[in-house]
């Protein structure tokens, strides 16, 4: 079994980097408390005997050696980087969960035929670059290189002059490597298994996402002298359609999900009818048809609320993945080892979206789920119990060294 | 008759100060643009033999002298402080029409009775600082200095130390000064005078205004794995007060008039469900009862429609003045300057607010109006020709020196 004391002391010292101002954290990808936060690790990766490889996205691979030369890595990891108004857990318990393992790896003295990976993957969340998941997603050949670079940040900052600045641009060719399996250990970030007692959710499968941003471009002009007849107000045209977001999600529950987490007003001054919104809508679901369906629903919708209202809207994908069939061998191998250790578990749908989402296309890939409390994520109040954390950390354990055999 | 192309030329220069994106300007309140438009007004009235005044809220008095040493001045000003993305003429006008008068007075080589006092009020737009008209609003004594002094910006600096910062906080009370009479000349910013082919608008009541701050408490949390029914989306209950804002104002159409132009969605990520909104409603009407009825519909629906969806709303009134009955010698004095000079003119209900309207509770008071292109104002579009801004000089300038007397 893992140490389940010392993975708890090493999240909580993380969590002191990029404090939030509510308890969780705000540790944005390649700001300067994420480039603190990648030297802490990459300090204790090295303390553990690994050797540090960064990409050209910025993602760090910390490797431990292996007792075949010809077998390819088992990798292990997820992300570093919180929301602006993040937990502690979100990513940081599947980076520490994979260092834990090599940490007691060391402490038995083990040493396994396959060498293991422990990765960090830059901008999963998605927050200041859009799309979520952006580096995997380079990884995986979904995205090119060129592209994440000019992703843009609300002040126009862009991905590729960011990672130079924080000096967390590797040398490496993004997707270079070649994995023998790949394993993400998340909190659940829903109620599920919290609700039913269970100690460890077997994801199977990740349901799909779609991120629309949709602009809507009425008239700038004055609240006060303009006679509502002559108003194209974007800001009402934005509460329709957001009005329609609920509705479309409404009708496929409990299959899918739908709202909208950024809105922009402009000039977003108390007296000037607002002449422009942009707002980015994030619909989800196992069920790919449904996804379409929501997207075309509120497009068909957008245009008509608009239309009626004399104003012009348009729509940009700016994020999506399809939905994920984990690797049937991975999943057995983490099912397995639940079993092994005695914690109850059950199979479960990831409702968000994973590194492990795009590592999938690339290796055969599976994921562990623990609980978290009220399934309360992406709020600072975030919270899960170290039994929590430590049983999600052993089932990896236990799914990786089989994996990467003994 | 004032030199109207040299009002132009004036106007023009002016507009040069803190340029906006699309041919207007962007010239907010007590920003490094605000001190040089500033200090370029202080310059031209130097030029024109006045001396200049400055009181503890910034508000700037240009003083011709007149012959009588006993005489109260006539006041004539409005504000140099623009919008976001505002015209080039909304207040400024007002300013440089004031300026006008006196290079006028100089070239005919007539002197007054009363001296005349041409003015620039800090912060009438509202929009970094609210309320609007704040520098006004402390001069009738509506407002203290001290709390005006608090009032925040989107970034938490204080009204109080960016006046010191742009070195325009001058030595004098606020309100000691005694006023014979003011008149404002202003765009109508509304549609009505260009409709009907009128060069004038004799501005004989302003509408009241109210500005109610909304907050609405949701719980911020995952977009793809909370499920519909746990989620407190504070952006969606936004939505529903928004088109409820809409609603109230259009059952007194065409006597009122809603919207909200500021809208903050907090943390403003892409997954995570809006835990808190912030909006300022604008709701104005001429009827006092009308706005007291809007306002309260406001209340008890929005605690409606949060009451259902579980959320917290709260309400603060950041802002407001009752409607404006003008002074009836003022307003008779711009009616007989513009049939005197032979503008076609009518009756008009200002829809904006204006400094006027403060100082109308203090001395005797009026406004002068021209039209603007399409209605248009609080737009980078904002337009109006020479033409007119010349009639409406013209016509301040024949009320104010019948009233400062020759
Ligand atoms: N796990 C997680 O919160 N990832 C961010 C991407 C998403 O929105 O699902
Ligand atoms: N005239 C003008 O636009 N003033 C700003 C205050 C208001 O919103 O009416």
């Amino acid at each position: 079994k893992i140490n389940g004391e010392r993975l708890w002391d090493s999240l909580m010292e993380m969590a002191k980097i990029g404090p939030g101002i509510a308890g969780g954290n705000n540790r944005q990808t390649l700001t300067d408390d994420d480039a603190e936060g990648r030297a802490l690790f990459q300090k204790w990766c090295e303390e553990a005997g690994m050797t540090m490889g960064v990409d050209q996205m910025g993602t760090m691979f910390a490797r431990r050696e292996g007792t075949d030369p010809a077998a390819l890595p088992v990798y292990v990891g997820s992300h570093l980087d919180t929301q602006p108004t993040g937990g502690k857990y979100d990513g940081v318990l599947g980076v520490l969960g994979g260092l834990e393992i090599i940490r007691s790896l060391n402490d038995l003295g083990i040493k396994t035929k396959h060498p293991i990976v422990v990765t960090n993957w830059t901008n999963e969340e998605g927050t200041r670059f859009a799309p979520a998941m952006l580096a995997s997603g380079v990884f995986a050949g979904i995205h090119s290189q060129d592209w994440a670079y000019e992703r843009e940040d609300a002040e126009g900052k862009n991905f590729g002059d960011e990672l130079v600045r924080i000096g967390w641009k590797g040398e490496e060719a993004v997707g270079a490597r070649k994995m023998h399996a790949f394993f993400e250990l998340h909190i659940e970030q829903g109620p599920i298994l919290e609700a039913e007692g269970k100690d460890i959710g077997v994801v199977t499968h990740g349901q799909g996402l779609s991120w629309t941003e949709v602009t809507i471009t009425g008239k700038e002009s004055h609240t006060g002298s303009t006679p509502m007849p002559m108003r194209r107000n974007a800001g009402l045209a934005m509460a329709r359609v957001l009005e329609l977001v609920d509705e479309i999600a409404l009708s496929h529950a409990p299959d899918a999900v739908g709202a909208a987490g950024h809105i922009d007003v402009y000039p977003n001054s108390r007296n000037v009818i607002p002449g422009k919104v942009v707002f980015t809508v994030d619909f989800r679901s196992p069920d790919l048809a449904m996804i379409q369906d929501m997207e075309q629903r509120l497009i068909d919708g957008g245009n008509k609320i608009c239309d009626d209202m004399g104003m012009a809207i348009e729509f940009e994908k700016v994020g999506g993945f399809d939905p994920v069939e984990f690797d049937e061998g991975c999943v057995t191998a983490v099912r397995n080892a639940a079993d092994r250790l005695g914690y109850s578990h059950r199979d479960i749908i990831s409702g968000a979206g994973h590194d492990a989402c795009w590592i999938n296309r690339v290796a055969p890939t599976a994921m562990v789920m623990c609980p978290c409390v009220d399934g309360l994520s992406h709020n600072e109040a975030e919270e899960i119990s170290p039994e929590w954390a430590a049983a999600g950390a052993n089932v990896l354990f236990h799914a990786v060294v089989e994996t990467a055999e003994i």
